[in-house]
């Protein structure tokens, strides 16, 4: 169904189908926010042509481990996928690639993408920007996005390490969701638009989320801002705009790719990772805590146990997917 | 003073010269704890042969863009000193440079590196592991360093951006600093070795330190362990032996620098840098915030301020410098 809404759309078979498989991995890693709830939102800016559904993307090669990806304003799943490939080429060809895109769109999770680098045996670092939603530390006004920072390592065990965390305390995704839903935030996770604490979704998106760690999670946004936006030619400095609220123009995401070979320095990556994981796991753990699990181990679990199984999707999600396919 | 203790530990006149200015420079930019509280250590680990005074340091080519440093066991300094040249000269040459190092030691701060890049129009990432200080989330005995996460970049104003942020709520040199001049910790960035909160500097050190954002900032505590450790062929996974408290070894701290052209993808990058800090810069404050502030803009300005006035030093860390120029 999601790849017959993209292809109504007018994006060409190839395209929907990387986008739709991208949705439908976030539903079935559980990372809800980034999955079907967008469905609309992609559709409606194909529709208003604020994403390109064909687009005349370009690579331009700056070094054998080097390229640009201008995106020409394609869905983001598209752009990350052609970028994140052109990167593993380079990497494989030169131990090391580095690609940086832009004139993209919101692309769902770095994850996925990382994870792509990953199953080549690759190690993997992902940049990308996002609309305004945290304030820089000292400021009242959100201009960062929730920038998250993506590694992935080859493990040695079945899951791959993928950490794809956002430098707020909570993912703006999970807020979305919460919205949608009618589900309260935790405490001390964003403030409204007065600066008060709120735990309320809608006054959190109208107000600040919070970065962790006060001036370093802000200092860690803003470096994810120079790498996937200064750097790339992309949107920067609080100018990416909200693909749900903001019709406008195009979002203009930048995205940086970094992918290098494991075994570089050292030939025995695989057993010392897979040491490395052993160490930390067999530490005497919290009350209550059966495992300490790696990031991205969760994802993985999720993913075989709901491939497996029919997944629930909330009403209005489903109604509005119903909507796009016979509208 | 400085120069002539490490001379008479047996370091060569460039080694003396490359540690002393190190160490100085973190009283100039007011990063005490990596400064002359240090000294002693140093000189002890030097005498104890758990750093080599006379290393015969390695470069070895793994392309023109890659290198490997192994760092014979040398005095941090020296270690990182060479790697980050290396990795600057590889950058010059393809755009690109990355180069990972072994077999050194505590070497200060990440930024001061980073700066080295940025003075020469590069764009740095550094990553190094540490001793023990964070458990893993859900653990709770400390395995992960502070394992720092550096970046710098040129901003076409005075003062270069040099985020060096701890992934720990406060720097272990902060703690060290406060246990000497017995200071209390602020609230909630250490518990105890029973897993207690504790503002008692010394409780903290032999319990554990908390990392921003949770399972986020343990995450990133573990990639940098990986990038640092695992991928150069340095301890990892929380064999880095404590500076100050562990004389069994060498420490065998590993480091990664990554360093690349700011105009690989455009062309006005400079241009770019300074709107995108003018941007942040004027957005509207917080009641008793006069400025909005960039990472190392603070250091900057210390810098400058402290060049030419007197430093004051505590009492014992005089005195333990005296009694390494006297006895």
């Amino acid at each position: 169904m999601v790849y017959n809404i993209f292809k109504k759309h007018k994006l060409n078979s190839q395209h929907a189908k990387i986008s739709a498989e991208a949705l439908i991995n976030a539903e079935l890693v559980g990372a809800h926010g980034h999955g079907l709830s967008r469905l609309k939102m992609y559709c409606e800016r194909i529709k208003k042509r604020l994403i390109n559904p064909k687009p005349n993307i370009k690579i331009k090669k700056i070094s054998s481990s080097i390229s640009h990806v201008d995106a020409d304003n394609s869905i983001g799943f598209v752009a990350a996928d052609i970028s994140i490939k052109t990167a593993i080429k380079n990497a494989k060809k030169t131990g090391i690639g580095l690609v940086a895109t832009k004139n993209s769109n919101h692309y769902g999770l770095s994850g996925y993408y990382a994870e792509k680098a990953v199953k080549k045996n690759l190690v993997v670092m992902i940049f990308t920007n996002a609309p305004p939603a945290v304030a820089p530390f000292g400021a009242i006004k959100s201009l960062f996005g929730t920038n998250p920072i993506c590694f992935g390592t080859p493990t040695n065990y079945k899951a791959p390490f993928i950490l794809d965390t956002s430098i707020s305390k909570i993912n703006r995704g999970k807020i979305r969701f919460a919205e949608i839903n009618n589900k309260k935030l935790p405490k001390g996770v964003a403030l409204d638009k007065f600066g008060k604490p709120t735990t309320d979704a809608k006054k959190a998106l109208k107000g600040v989320q919070l970065p962790i760690g006060d001036f370093r999670g802000s200092g860690l946004a803003w470096m994810v801002d120079i790498l996937s936006g200064v750097l790339t030619g992309a949107n920067h400095g609080g100018k990416v705009k909200d693909p749900f609220d903001d019709f406008t123009g195009p979002q203009n995401v930048g995205h940086l790719f970094f992918v290098f070979k494991p075994n570089l320095f050292v030939k025995d990556y695989n057993d010392r990772i897979k040491k490395n994981v052993k160490l930390i796991k067999k530490l005497p753990k919290i009350k209550n805590i059966k495992e300490i699990l790696y990031p991205g181990e969760n994802k993985f679990k999720r993913f075989k146990i709901n491939s497996k199984k029919k997944i629930k999707i909330p009403k209005n999600i489903l109604k509005s997917i119903k909507e796009l396919t016979f509208d």
